[in-house]
C-alpha cells in the first residue's frame, strides 16, 4: 500500500470505553485548514441524531474536524440523544477554537440506546494531544469506528489533476444492515485535490452511485449511513470549480476504482460472508429498473444460499429474475453464470454443465450476468451490483447483537 | 380434527418416481360433478408451465380434476415444459372422458429441470382406481404435494348458509421461497357450498389478501405459486350467486378463518422456523402502505435473526420502519412487541423492560406492533402480516437443495 497520509489530515483515535474493550473506539480527525466537505446519508425516515446535525450543518461545504464513535449509534435517542451531539460538538469546537457547525459528528452501534456522550466528550483533549498525520494514525482510525466487522477497510490512490500529484485515501465500515439505498455504513474519503465543496458534492454523488449505492449483504438499511468526503486543497494545481472540467477525468475515474475496491471490501467483509457476488443485469427498460432487477437477486435469500453452498441451483435466479422484473420473458432471458449460458428458449441450456457450475460456484468470486434482451435499445440499460452469499456466520453473528 | 372429506370429492395419491423415495409425489382430485373454481396465481413475469395452463382454462369457472406433482416445478422448461402440461392433461381427460380444459395441473419442486410426464400420465390409471372420499385420502392429498415443508398443512371446518351445514377442507404446502405476493406455495380449498364460479372468484381474492397473501417466509416469490378454490355445490342450500348476499356472512369468516389458520401452519413450518412473528401496522397512508411497511419489517433479516435469537434489539425494528416507510416520524412511533411499549419521543420507553422482552422473544409467538400515530384519520389504514424467524436451519436447507 502507498502511504496513506493526505496533506493537511491530521487524526487521532483512542479508546474511550462506550462498548469494546482492548480497542480504539473513538476517532478525531482534524483539518490543517477548514476543509471542502460533501456528504450522502441513509434515505431512511428515522436518521440518527447525528446524521441529522451532518446534514444540517453540510449545506455550507466546510468543515474544520470530524468526531466518529462506534458501538453506539446514538439512533431513535430522542431529545438525549440531540444533547449528545450538542455536547461533542461544543466541546470539540471550543478545544479546536473553531466555529460549532464546523464539526460534523457521526455514530455507529447498537441503535436506542442513550449515548454516553461524557466518554467522549472527556476524550476530546486526550484525542487533540495525539493527533497526527501518518500511516499509522490513518490505520488506527480505519480500526477505530469498526463494529461487526471483522477487518479494517481502507484504500489509497495516487492521482492527478492538470499534471499534478493529488492523493485519495478512503477508510469505510459496514459488514451488516448494507442495502441499496445508500449502503449501510460509515466512509471517510480524503483527498488534497484543489477542488470546490460544489465540485467535490458532485463527484461523490456521481461515484456512490455505482459504488456504495450499488452493494448489498442483507437488504437491511440503516438510521446511520453516511459518506463524507474533504478535500484539504492542499495540492498545488489551480482550484478546479466545475465538475464537468476536463482536467478532472483521472481524479474522477481513480475516484471511483477507489470507491469500488471500498464498496468490495465492505461486501466481502460482510457478516459470515465467504464470497463476492457481482450481478450485471442488461437490457432493462431503465437504468434504474436494471439496478432494481439486480438488487432483486442481490437480496434473495435463495440466492444467496445456493451460492454459499455451491449449489448449481440456477433456477432460482429466474425466480429472482421473475419476481422483480414485471416484463421479463423467459424464453429471452439469458443467464450466464461464470461465464457459461445457463438458459435458452426459456429453459436450461442443451449444453449447461452442471458439474461446471458446481465446481466455479466453489470459488470466492462469482459473477451472474442477466441478459434480458428485448430489444438492442435496451443495451444500455444496464447496472452492477455487488452482495455476497448468505451463510450460518450471518445469523450467529446476528442472533445474539445486543445480548 | 372434524372429518375432512367434502361431499362431491374423491382423492387418490401414489409415489410416481419423480424425485422423492418412499413417500408419496403424486395427487390426483376428481369432483363427481364439474365443480365451480377460481384461482389465484404468482405475480411474477415467469410462470411455470402449469400455472400458464391454470391460469387459462380457470376462466371457464369450471373444473372436473385437479393433477399435482411435487418434486419438479415444471418452471422454465420452455416448449418441453408445455408438452408435458399437455401430455398429463390429455391422458388424465382421456381417462376421465371429460373436456382437456376441464383440467388443471400443478407442479411443485426444483426449477428448471424437464418433468418427466411419461412417470405421471403412466400413474394416472392406477390413480383413478384408488380415487376415495374419506379422510385418509385427504390426509394423504395434504403429504403428497409437500417439498422441504416438515409436515401436511390440513384444516376443515363446519359452516353454515342460509341455515344448512356446508364444509371447507383445505390443505396448502410451502416452506422456502414464501413472500407478500401470492405466498410461494400450493394451496387447495374445497367446499360443498352451493355457489357460483363468480362468488368464489369474490370470497377467495378477498380472503387470500389478508391470508395467504400476508405471509413471508423469506421475502422470495416462486413461479409455480398457486392457489385454487372449489365448489362442488353438493350442499343443500339454494344457490348463492352474488357474493354480496348476507347468507354468506358465516361461511365468508369460516373461509378467512381457514385459510389464516393454513397461512399460519406455512408460517411456523417455514424453513428453518421456531417461531410466528405477527406484525401489525396501523396508521399509514393508506392499507397498501401499511402493508408494505409491515413487509419490511417482516422481511428484514436482522428483525427475523434477532427474534431467532430472543435477542431484544427492538432497535432493528425501528431501523425496519425507518427503511419501509418514507414518512414515519421518530418521535411519534410507538413500537410495541408482546404489549410492552419500547418507544417514546422517538427513544427508548422509560419503563422499557429489557429483561422482559428478552423472556418474551423466547416464546414461539411473538406479536410487534407499530403504530405510526400521525393522524387519527390513518387509523383505519392497517395491515397484519405473518413471518418466521430466520434461523441457521434455512441456510442449510437452501445450501444444498439440488445438490
Amino acid at each position: 500500500m502507498e502511504s496513506l497520509g493526505i496533506s493537511g489530515v491530521k487524526i487521532a483515535t483512542i479508546n474511550c470505553g462506550i462498548k469494546y474493550k482492548n480497542r480504539d473506539d473513538l476517532l478525531l480527525v482534524v483539518f490543517d485548514k477548514i476543509a471542502a466537505v460533501s456528504g450522502v446519508f441513509t434515505s431512511s425516515s428515522i436518521v440518527a441524531a447525528p446524521v441529522a446535525w451532518c446534514k444540517k450543518n453540510i449545506r455550507s461545504g466546510k468543515t474544520k474536524a470530524l468526531v466518529v464513535n462506534s458501538g453506539n449509534a446514538n439512533a431513535f435517542t430522542g431529545k438525549e440523544g440531540e444533547k449528545s451531539v450538542s455536547n461533542i460538538v461544543k466541546k470539540t469546537a471550543t478545544e479546536l477554537k473553531c466555529k460549532e457547525n464546523e464539526i460534523l459528528v457521526c455514530s455507529t452501534g447498537v441503535i436506542g440506546e442513550p449515548l454516553k456522550d461524557k466518554l467522549i466528550t472527556d476524550s476530546i483533549p486526550d484525542l487533540i494531544s495525539k493527533l497526527a498525520s501518518n500511516e499509522r494514525s490513518f490505520k488506527q482510525a480505519a480500526a477505530a469506528i469498526l463494529t461487526t466487522d471483522t477487518k479494517p477497510k481502507i484504500a489509497t490512490k495516487e492521482s492527478k489533476i492538470a499534471a499534478q500529484s493529488v492523493k485519495i485515501t478512503g477508510f469505510v465500515k459496514g459488514s451488516g444492515m448494507i442495502a441499496p439505498n445508500m449502503a449501510t455504513l460509515l466512509g471517510y474519503i480524503f483527498t488534497d485535490a484543489n477542488i470546490s465543496a460544489s465540485v467535490l458534492n458532485s463527484l461523490l454523488r456521481e461515484v456512490v452511485a455505482s459504488t456504495f449505492n450499488s452493494i448489498s449483504v442483507d437488504s437491511d438499511q440503516s438510521t446511520n449511513d453516511t459518506i463524507l468526503m474533504f478535500a484539504t486543497k492542499a495540492a498545488s494545481h489551480e482550484l478546479i470549480t466545475k465538475s464537468s472540467d476536463p482536467r478532472l477525468k483521472t481524479f474522477r475515474s481513480d475516484l471511483f476504482e477507489l470507491c469500488l475496491a471500498l464498496a468490495k471490501m465492505i461486501v466481502t467483509d460482510g457478516e459470515g460472508a465467504k464470497k463476492l457476488i457481482e450481478i450485471e443485469v442488461k437490457g432493462a427498460a431503465s437504468k434504474r429498473d436494471a439496478k432494481k432487477i439486480a438488487f432483486g437477486i442481490a437480496n434473495s435469500p435463495l440466492v444467496k444460499t445456493a451460492v454459499a453452498g455451491a449449489d448449481p441451483n440456477w433456477g432460482r435466479i429466474v425466480m429472482a429474475v421473475g419476481k422483480s422484473c414485471p416484463y421479463a420473458v423467459a424464453e429471452k432471458l439469458k443467464v450466464k453464470i461464470g461465464g457459461q449460458l445457463a438458459t435458452k428458449s426459456g429453459m436450461k441450456h442443451p449444453d449447461f454443465d452442471e458439474d461446471a457450475l458446481h465446481k466455479y460456484l466453489q470459488g470466492t468470486e462469482i459473477k451472474i450476468e442477466i441478459d434480458l434482451a428485448l430489444t438492442s435499445q435496451w443495451l444500455k440499460n444496464s447496472a452492477k451490483v455487488y452482495t455476497c452469499d448468505l451463510n450460518e456466520e450471518y445469523i450467529e453473528i446476528n442472533k445474539s447483537y445486543k445480548t
